[in-house]
């Protein structure tokens, strides 16, 4: 991996200094609630190869809902359009877990984002391959080309054992017929699949594919047809970013996938993919610092899509 | 004004044979209801200047809702970020006419593009212009270049009289202290700035600068910055097809804003603008055939953003 | 009018002292706001025809919400269940004002005590009265027997320049058509019935049918069956104070409608009506005061209905 | 047990000869669906002591939901008030299993007769009695008078098979800190209390104490006090009956609680408990004909309690 033009990223981390401390590490497990607040990290991949980083990029840290846009791109690899039987394409207008809107629209979830919708791609995933759990760990140790991606089984146990909204979705989505598993093998298989870990770099990479028409990092073909890319990156920009869609997309201007982990990952498509890293969160749950430092790549780089 | 490639659109019109007939003409007014359901038209503006055209592209139509979308582009130009003090910019996944969220958001509308936001845009028109009704109407006849523009009294004063869910949502912005004029006043000037007729040559052109990064078609100077151009853009692709956001981002992967008058006006930042004019609606009151003619553009064309 | 037994008011009078001072009188207008906080009074009109009072009991206060009671009473002597092919039967589980349920139900109010509902009473009212707007009084003239009743015109002048919620609802039920007055006419006589005064007296004796199997006080006759007066007894039990009405069926346990103004009417079938007034509200807009007296005359006469 | 005045309940299972055919028997598990929908069954338990029976009311049938009325009855016997900080007491404007209003609310269930507050019942039971499952069953043993109740095994593994819903309730519940038990154990409890068998005979028994004064029938003491049996009848009328509360109370005039077996039990405070059984449901989930042969008992004996 070579890594070019530093000053860049140097450059944003910077101007990001004065941004620390005002996010909190999320808190709702305490394996999560251990990481540093002040670690930060950021890779950029382009499509023509090269890498930039800084600060803690090859520290890995927990995807948690970044799992969610890599199970839905497996799953478009593998069935297409069809996921859309299952799951809406609409942004909800509300939080991440939220089971009204769940209710209201008969058990499907308004996008595979939503904590309901990555459950029913939990339950996909699971049927098409046999309830083998790892799938989506060796689709990422794939695309990443890091072979030694693990889940953390600390936070997987911490998650299972504190996942009652998950829980409670589930046997919704159960009782409206939308999930054939077992309702508590499918929040295993989720809470783990949550708990991998990557660094920046490795999420960078493995997103490339929705940055470069779908075609993987080096010389490894395609994953997705180019128009599967872009669209699963429409659905990121509406549904990505949670309650905070709109601005994200105001302020940054480029789809998006965040988690409470304080990892986002991002696309400008013929361009690049990036993920940055900070553990501190603002109220929607999404990383503070990592939102401001993508906002300043793309207001340096004029790379917003809009 | 000088004509290139024709044969790019009239590719796009004959493709869109089988899509007539499917969706159904506004009915909610006697003037709205009597349009004929088979015209079609096509207007692309590139930014380079040049200019195609197809089908009924010149004739003027009502606007409808696309009016939101230049009430904001006039106020951004005009006080800039304050707007977004009076409005949010996330999407409501919802109704466009919706009281529910806006009585949970105590009177704050959601976005822009809902018709709560646009009473509220309306009456910070009337508070920068001393109640001058016509502001507007003067925008887009610059913009577009087209000096006739008018409003059609007899669509506008149709709109007053059926308006009640207008009213209903004035009055309680009003009960919130969220609009500062007289509600009966607002819903006048908004009713016609809704009114106001212009053909696909018209919008095409007066869309242009949020495609142009702020500069106006011609030589005319800026009328937006580059960066007030993007936002709106990220603000209508988020939020400005009502509650098919997500799946009009999937499909078309441009931002966008329609009308229940069968307008929509679209942009591909950096390369076009363009209006497409269908009047049968879907059912979410977005042109039936004009968002096939914007998904073929952009699949023909790659330019989607994403 | 002979006033036995005074003992019992007198000793909840007592009883009542440490309860001033914990809840607001009513501000959102000028005119209500500036009644003395520490008024009470009670009237108990027994079925029998005696009458007990205490403290303001012949003092007029704006009756506001009462008023609501007996637009359904009058309604139902005239119409009989047609009242309900307009207006459900059901408690809301919401506030008085709120628009969402509207919405859900098509425009079909939840039931005649919340705002919506009474609104369509009122134009039913009006429908039935070739608009005549001084129905409501004369028919409290007549139930109270005092004839000197009147509209607060400062009151309900007041009321109306600050009726944006009730124009919003009367709007929303325009736009279902559920309301067939001009809507402003509508929410005009509305305020006028909510400004109309009345003491505690006259207030028990107004409401005296519903304890009395329908039968107006002295030698009248009947104003309802006893069939209709049962009914509205149980429409008020759940339905009659807002979203406390599970709590103040546990507490007191008698049918009852409150108003802003601070009074509330009761009804003990087959024993007594009575009225109590004192300006300080809870948080649900119910008089503080008032409920607590309320619950210790049953208590004390052991006349819950449960 | 002596049963006189055969004569009333005759005139009323006459009456209802029309009503049968109209509802539907429970189908959501299969041995529910198997009671053959002609049943029907009355019986009404004076305060002096007097019991009248029809059809089919020494027949037991599943009790369902009624389990939720004596559950209330036991913890406030056990506990009193303190019951009210873990549930609320006012109507949900919803149906029984919605999810929305305890997310608004933060998992404190509106009322006890929702599913969500029968789950918290269930827990609180379940902590004062050392996690015994039987305790309901008991109490229903001792106020009934019937030591043979039991517990239909295959229906309660047919509510557990089927409980999705619940359990995603009583994960949401967990998830806001409102269950302390395993929520899977609760369900069973639950489920095993909505499975009790009991005749109309057994029911009007065991809720005479309600119409009584808290007095058991014959000569076993008290199990409430009066304040208290009035309160549990107040919360009956208020949120007994889902979401037809105010239709019941408009029609019947009875604290009232139905489960889907079709039966209903209703209290007539100071005069008599009766239990009514019919499997055909209306839409709400409420007996069809059970609630009509309640209308005629009080519309003929002038019972209600308005």
């Amino acid at each position: 991996m070579d890594s070019t033009k530093p000053t860049l990223l140097d450059h944003i981390e910077e101007m990001l200094a004065p941004e620390f401390g005002k996010g909190r590490v999320a808190n709702y497990i305490p394996a999560l609630a251990m990481v540093p607040p002040n670690k930060f990290g950021m890779a950029l991949h382009f499509v023509d190869g090269r890498v930039m980083t800084t600060g803690d990029a090859f520290e890995p840290f927990s995807i948690q809902s970044i799992s969610k846009l890599f199970a839905l791109q497996f799953l478009i690899s593998q069935v297409g359009d069809m996921v859309w039987t299952r799951v809406g394409k609409e942004p909800s207008g509300g939080t991440f877990n939220s089971q009204i809107l769940l209710e209201q629209e008969h058990g499907v979830p308004r996008n595979p984002f939503l904590n309901a919708g990555a459950l029913v791609l939990t339950d996909m995933l699971m049927g098409l391959n046999r309830h083998r759990e790892d799938v989506l760990l060796n689709f990422l140790r794939a695309l990443s080309g890091n072979k030694s991606l693990q889940v953390n089984q600390v936070v997987a146990a911490s998650e299972l054992e504190h996942g009652h909204v998950n829980r409670s979705l589930g046997h919704l989505l159960k009782s409206y017929g939308r999930i054939e598993a077992d309702v508590e093998r499918v929040i295993e298989v989720y809470c783990a699949q949550c708990a991998i870990e990557m660094s920046c770099v490795d999420l960078a990479k493995a997103a490339l594919p929705l940055a470069n028409r779908g075609r993987v990092a080096g010389h490894y073909g395609t994953v997705l047809t180019e128009s599967q890319a872009k669209r699963i990156n429409a659905v990121m920009l509406t549904c990505g970013m949670y309650d905070t869609v709109g601005s994200f997309a105001y302020r940054v201007g480029l789809p998006a996938k965040g988690g409470v982990g304080g990892g986002i990952v991002a696309v400008a498509p013929g361009k690049y993919s990036v993920a940055v890293w900070s553990p501190e969160l603002d109220l929607s749950g999404n990383s503070y610092v990592g939102t401001a430092a993508l906002a300043y790549l793309t207001s340096l780089t004029r790379s917003s899509i809009f």
